[in-house]
């Protein structure tokens, strides 16, 4: 079997950033419950933020008078806005699709807006993270073949006045600074469609390239192939982000296909939920049997966290309802995610991915104690 | 006019710690949303955990397993537990004081329970903090002379009971290391019974005292009153220490009169609530007026939450109900309130205390656009 796997370097307004990458979600500008230093600090150098989410609260405009969202939120890293689009379509009120765009209504106070490519593309340009992501629409999982047809051209139309806008705003923020405007292919798991896209797009010349409308509950074969479909057809030279995905596993599964950058709520949401990443397995430490357990979360792993603190405190603190509960599992979870990605990008470079993604999926799935982990990674 | 105020060094089992002291309250073996990590680095040496809490969930058996408290929450300076008393009256669910001790429902499951002195000192010896509290009745502020003369006398039998439990114990924890055990002054705001009580525990010789039954809503001079029969008659050599007060200039009248050690919730609790302490007075970033105000909490603080985030940033994680918020204001309030102790040891050792404690008020009180801040700082 061969490989895939690459290595590389984005380099961004911000930073330079080592892919492969996983990035991790700071939704309304914040990486829930950590410092931006403490993100520093576990080797990350890009974050997402949503831009449904900023939108509406604080607004572009209040993030622009702050010198956009870096500043904003006293991050030193780059950045990656999504487009709104998956928000717009699984967590808003009320909305109508057109050509146009999507008129829908926030979920916070009923409120009504109208996101279109352009208006998307402005507020992610008053935003101003280094990477952008063209508007689009994500059908979901399973999505017959005229209606996927429909939306993907939609997509395509989309992603074309995307692209005007940015040329048009001479491709740089509001703040100044560059940014990279990536294209979405869609096509939901129809291989023609999903072709079709990735020549599409590619044709468009954007910086990057993403590949949408997975990770929302199809099975991991069907995503695989999806991935496969797109990689192979996507310019070899631009950097490839499967949105939303995902468990170690699925990010395993995706290197091994081609892709460069990932993002997931996994390691952040399940962490809220006491669910903690071990490298021989996912363990809840909700669970009574940790009650009395004073070994740490994962006694191979070198954090701060497994340093300090034992399973029978963290399940306290979650039983008890404390903030630190939380925080702890996360700090932990990236930790996780941070030194898995090194391992990916360590074993690519020495030629030595395929052992590597053996020797760790052997023991992440041999866990006796371990829980069924939460599979479905993309945020509403 | 004169001051009591004084400096010293409390040597405990796990920390020499300067006074005039300020302990955070860690109710639940948390200082909530700080790693103990962060706590020290704010230059805390010793912080607080209360009984009743700990004694309902994990209970002290746990902690005794995990090596005493300091272990389970990974906290290596000294710590404080008091009795007991003042949450059983203030926070459970049916009680009924007898001789004996108090019967009491949990908040948490309405189980029913029994704290006697003999049982809160053996809690306390498996918790194992360096101070204990004796076992007291706190009563309502006001109290009239024949219900507070009859629960000081109660109060008083009931040191009596725990000094021979502690004695018997010898003066140990469960773990093996020195306890110092405290009586609490009782009396309301009587200065017969506070005189009484203050002359009747120094008899018995213990190794501290505390006052209790004030920041239950008394005025601040009927405070200051009551702190002065007290600290007149409480033996020199011995730490003093005003349970559950309280604001920057409630303690600064207190220190005046002699007092050695303060613990509150306000710092923590309201920056829980979006509430900040700055040189200049308090300010609720939830406030509207900060929206836009990219500055930080305040102008001329050193702390890294200062250094690198704004008031608008941190009112739109509350305004977003983000955990950092909470985590942010709580950080910067112990700073604040841990620079303020600072301050106050380096001017009592300079002979400078009236001094600072004048050029501290006239610019606290002072400020334009504070708000009014909350007076009532115990944890019920």
């Amino acid at each position: 079997m061969e490989s895939a796997a690459r290595s590389g370097v984005l380099e961004l307004a911000h930073a330079k950033v080592d892919t492969p990458v996983f990035m991790p979600v700071g939704t309304q500008a914040t990486i829930k419950s950590l410092t931006p230093v403490e993100v520093w600090g576990l080797d990350y150098r890009i974050i997402l933020g949503n831009t449904y989410h900023l939108h509406l609260r604080p607004g572009e405009d209040r993030i622009a008078a702050a010198g956009g969202l870096h500043k904003f939120q006293g991050w030193d890293g780059a950045l990656l806005t999504d487009s709104g689009g998956f928000q717009v379509f699984s967590l808003s009120g009320l909305r109508r699709i057109g050509e146009d765009g999507v008129e829908f209504q926030s979920h916070i106070d009923g409120s009504r807006h109208l996101f279109t490519p352009e208006s998307v593309m402005e507020i992610q340009r008053k935003i101003g993270a280094d990477i952008v992501m063209a508007f689009d629409e994500c059908p979901p999982y399973p999505s017959n073949h005229g209606y996927a047809q429909d939306s993907m051209v939609r997509t395509h139309r989309w992603a074309e006045r995307c692209r005007a806008a940015y040329v048009s705003a001479d491709r740089k923020s509001a703040e100044g600074w560059d940014q990279a405007l990536f294209g979405i292919v869609q096509g939901a798991t129809h291989r023609d469609l999903r072709e079709e896209s990735a020549r599409y797009l590619s044709g468009l010349d954007l910086p990057g390239y993403a590949i949408g409308g997975l990770a929302v509950g199809e099975p991991a074969e069907t995503r695989n192939d999806t991935v496969d479909w797109c990689t192979t057809l996507l310019p070899e030279e631009k950097p490839r982000y499967l949105m939303g995905v995902g468990t170690p596993v699925d990010i395993l599964d995706a290197v091994e296909r081609g892709v460069d950058m990932f993002d997931c709520v996994l390691p952040t949401r399940n962490a809220r939920n006491a669910q903690v990443f071990t490298a021989s397995g996912v363990l809840n430490l909700r669970n009574a049997r940790f009650a009395d357990d004073f070994g740490p979360i994962d006694a191979d792993c070198g954090c701060s966290v497994c340093s300090r603190h034992s399973r029978a405190y963290i399940r306290h603190l979650f039983q008890s309802k404390e903030i630190l509960g939380p925080r702890l599992t996360t700090y932990h979870n990236l930790f996780f995610y941070s030194a898995l990605m090194g391992g990916i990008r360590h074993a690519i470079e020495q030629n030595l991915f395929l052992q590597f993604r053996k020797s760790f999926v052997a023991r992440y799935n041999n866990r006796q104690d371990a829980e069924s982990e939460t599979l479905q990674g993309r945020l509403p």
